[in-house]
């Protein structure tokens, strides 16, 4: 398999859960500032024009939730994912469900505001709500809907990965982690995993 | 089962999904111009003040890919996701999310501005870029992601499901559905289906 990443992104999530599943596979960077993501080339891979792009021998793959519960299924000795357990596995769907349609689409708005409007001088407006919507996501997931130690309790899986991965955008979206302690905890002790660190060297 | 949904919204997508798979449940109706969304009682069961909430015997589901992915492996008689083969069910994921993270979101700028800006005066250049957003969505549905004559080929799934109740959307964006016409064709055999009838009586 060959992740395309960037780093800073949220390629940073299947990544991780690559190198936590001994996967084998290689990391091809790209390099968003440059708008290489919006090459010809980069985009007959994924013509969306993103990063994370799986490419796999079926074919090429897109979207964070739907590559990590690949990556996580073709290792299940891993136990990426609760898979047996429809309900855990539909919680670990909802979390990351969350991260890519509020989350992620919150902190956008800070830097992405073109996505959504063509008129400039809204950009402002825009970014101004960052510090209030990110607030508001951290604070629901950290009272209900991270159980801890890791997201969904007492097995982790590629939501820690994924919630990682949005927690290091906080500082530019002017939130402090710390105001989110067991979910700072959890940052330290993802911190300190080995795949992350491995994966971090790439990404730092 | 018990499914929380409101007409007009993404609701629509498990409601159908419920029907196709016979499943036992009951569907309570939420007033979203009434706000009662945002009523404690609501907020008791979902404190995203969102619909669709799904109530299991387990605890309550929320976020409308999971739901999907919950009710399908709950029912596999029906064959609602292309469980066993980890890479058709990654594009089922695929679809899914994109449909939640980036057309969802984009239509969302139509009427829901204040999710993201505190700034009234923006909201009319957000509304503004919809036609252009869901545009280029449903193209790339079109022309990449749609397989047919259901999206992800010969097996009817619950990306059918999500992809028509979007569908349904494209009115208020100003965007018109026949400008697409195998996204078209696949809505009018969409409506066809009796399940979909049946859900329709609730929603129209």
């Amino acid at each position: 398999m060959k992740l395309y990443y960037a780093k800073d992104s949220c390629a940073l999530a299947p990544h991780i859960a690559l190198e936590e599943a001994n996967a084998h596979y290689s990391a091809i960077a790209v390099d968003l500032a440059a708008g290489q993501q919006r090459s010809s080339d980069y985009l007959k891979i994924n013509s969306k024009g993103r990063v994370p792009s799986l490419i796999t021998d079926q074919g090429v793959l897109t979207e964070t939730p739907a590559i990590l519960n690949y990556i996580a299924r073709l290792h299940p000795a891993a136990t990426l994912i609760p898979i047996g357990d429809p309900y855990s596995l539909a919680l670990a769907d909802s979390f990351n469900s969350y991260l890519c349609s509020t989350v992620h689409v919150a902190h956008a708005h800070g830097a992405r505001g073109e996505r959504w409007v063509n008129d400039e001088s809204t950009f402002a407006a825009m970014k101004a709500k960052v510090p209030e919507t990110m607030t508001a996501s951290f604070e629901l997931i950290q009272s209900e809907l991270f159980r801890g130690p890791w997201v969904l309790g007492s097995q982790y899986s590629v939501c820690d990965a994924y919630l990682f991965t949005i927690c290091r955008w906080l500082a530019w979206d002017n939130v402090n982690l710390s105001d989110f302690p067991r979910i700072a905890t959890h940052f330290e002790t993802m911190s300190a995993r080995p795949a992350v660190q491995r994966v971090m060297l790439l990404h730092a």
